[in-house]
């Protein structure tokens, strides 16, 4: 079935507070993230992959930090994007927030 | 700048009651499509693309039609993807609806 119903889907734990649930097609994949674990008094450690990433902040407040650029405060209905291999991370500003991650290749470390 | 504030967007109109918002690396491309033309009594006529699709339900509810698949009724939170070539539409049930949808390769005819 191509679809996910969010209250059926497998949950992935990837650390404590963040759940993970998935959808992928052959060289594209999307993940929403539930993170629990804010706010956080400091980003998590900066990190790459090859894989391009555009994320859509679906609730919630985080700071968006890339190697080279300013750090951004986005809110529900804003988007950032990493080029591959970029270092980039987050904080999150509220207790709670959701980002949906796509990424292209697929990241096969999350199946 | 590596983000896109939502109240900054440029906005796209591909059709009445639909404005895109949309972001992009190399071989990745994410759009907010936000419908305010539901709800709908049929169907959008069917299309294809060779493009990879995966899409997050943001915000409404909607029909996912795909060829050889039963409708699906999604809502806030489901996801449905599409692989290269695949037939598929959608049906607004709600009057507005928010989906992200992300395509791989780019989406060249959105830019």
């Amino acid at each position: 079935m191509p679809v996910l119903h969010y209250q059926d889907a497998p949950v992935q734990v990837p650390a404590e507070g963040i759940e993970r649930r998935l959808v992928h097609t052959a060289k594209l994949l999307t993940a929403v993230l539930d993170f629990s674990n804010g706010p956080q008094t400091e980003p998590d450690p900066m990190h790459s992959h090859p894989h391009e990433q555009t994320s859509y902040v679906a609730k919630g407040e985080i700071l968006f930090f890339m190697e080279g650029e300013e750090p951004q405060h986005l809110k529900e209905g804003d988007l950032f994007f990493v080029p591959s291999g970029k270092k980039h991370c987050i904080q999150l500003l509220s207790k709670t927030a959701r980002l949906v991650d796509s990424f292209s290749p697929v990241r096969e470390d999350f199946l």
